[in-house]
């Protein structure tokens, strides 16, 4: 059992709680039994899980680090004065998972025959890129190719609010040249969001294949998404904000593209 | 001009910043200019509007002050040094103002002929709350029903993620009990999100008058809506997760009321 706080893995794992380290070492950080059990369930590569019974709350715990060891993690049980050095939000549920950075590229991607793709262009917020993530695998989005993130895909505030589905093979990191050829090539429909446009959004037929283009918080797209075969889209504002946070706008062209698809 | 950090003034406004405070006062502040014509816009009641020409980043800063002094507001010059303990946050625009803190009961709510009202139990977090906020506005809800707020509605964070809309008149805060009698009374069929119903929320009817009702982050709804004259509806999960994040899930189902309703 590891006790101090000064253990090497402990100080390796506390490490990662920086992005140039994450980066360096290509490790993630999860924080979290239900967070692990999700990266995993994502397809997810795990290195290594620290735990600690004294902050486990439900059964649930043990078996998460169970499954983590039958996926390859090698385990170190730890006390828990040195676990607190681990610690990230105010909760602790005694596992915390590191995780191998999935590097992906365009041309890795696999797509079912009629592809409905996301991409999403400059977000800011951890935690709306993360929420767009989430909502993305909730409607079933066959990729999200995330453009020229500001921030780190594997920031824990993005892993937490995607509930892990940053672990999924079908999110990529490019650039938006990169993407809009990719898409051209694919010969995907382009939808962007655009709080100025005049179409809106449940007018577009959604069956077709295609990709929903939406921008950063502040600046929105940019004008690479400019371009006569690239549709802009709006959604009806009814009161005094003149668009949706980008999470919510996310969400609600997915599952318009969901029920159009599903037919109702 | 306000130069001291100790004018009773800045102390004041700065003590705001305690729900405690804000709630003996009455008070709530609004941090931003952008942020304070929307409260104006809302219709909401400013009472004092502290400005430091140091900050302004854009004329819109001057004419947003004069709209809040034609409204009302007692104005007060202040110093850069001075205005730096009245900052929240990040940001900087030299506008911070002070409202009336709205006090409404669902007995003063005006309702269209055919009302569509969202239900908000629980939440948590302030931003989700403005955010919930923000896309019922978007959407033209025609009132939201805050049912037991954890969290203050006048937060900061809530302010400004919901762009104010927090001050519109048909934001009520009541508990669950208030709500079900008041929905009952005025004949609102009542749709509850839940992750296990078994109905999809496409297939509702949103064009009849009604309720849209979401739980908190954590522990959804309360047994409260448990009833037989209570529909529960769920989104599809196609992923990983079981539920969206309740502001995703929110702007979903306020956007498909919406859809309906203009015969899309």
């Amino acid at each position: 059992m590891i006790t101090s706080r000064q253990n090497p893995r402990i100080k390796a794992v506390a490490a990662l709680k920086n992005r140039a380290n994450r980066e360096r070492e290509g490790r993630a950080v999860v924080y979290g039994v239900r967070e692990s059990q999700r990266a995993l369930d994502a397809g997810g590569k795990v290195v290594e899980c620290l735990w600690c019974r004294d902050y486990f709350r439900s059964p649930e715990a043990e078996t998460v680090v169970e499954q983590l060891a039958s996926a390859g993690a090698e385990l170190f049980e730890v006390a828990r004065e040195a676990f607190d050095k681990l610690a990230y939000g105010d909760r602790q549920d005694g596992v915390v998972s590191v995780f191998e950075t999935p590097r992906r590229t365009l041309a890795e991607l696999q797509l079912p025959e009629t592809p409905l793709v996301a991409v999403l262009e400059g977000v800011e917020k951890p935690g709306n890129l993360g929420a767009v993530l989430r909502s993305a695998d909730g409607a079933g989005i066959d990729a999200v190719l995330v453009v020229d993130p500001v921030i780190d895909l594997f920031n824990p505030n993005a892993i937490r609010a995607s509930v892990s589905a940053v672990f999924q093979a079908n999110v990529v990191a490019a650039t938006a040249s990169e993407v809009l050829t990719w898409l051209r090539e694919n010969s995907l429909a382009i939808w962007a969001t655009r709080p100025d446009a005049s179409g809106m959004y449940w007018d577009v037929d959604f069956r077709q294949p295609g990709a929903i283009v939406l921008g950063g918080e502040a600046e929105g797209l940019t004008d690479a998404w400019q371009s006569p075969d690239v549709t802009p889209v709006a959604l009806p504002m009814h009161g005094v904000a003149d668009s949706l946070n980008v999470s919510a706008t996310a969400a609600v062209l997915f599952y318009e593209a969901r029920r159009q698809r599903n037919g109702s």
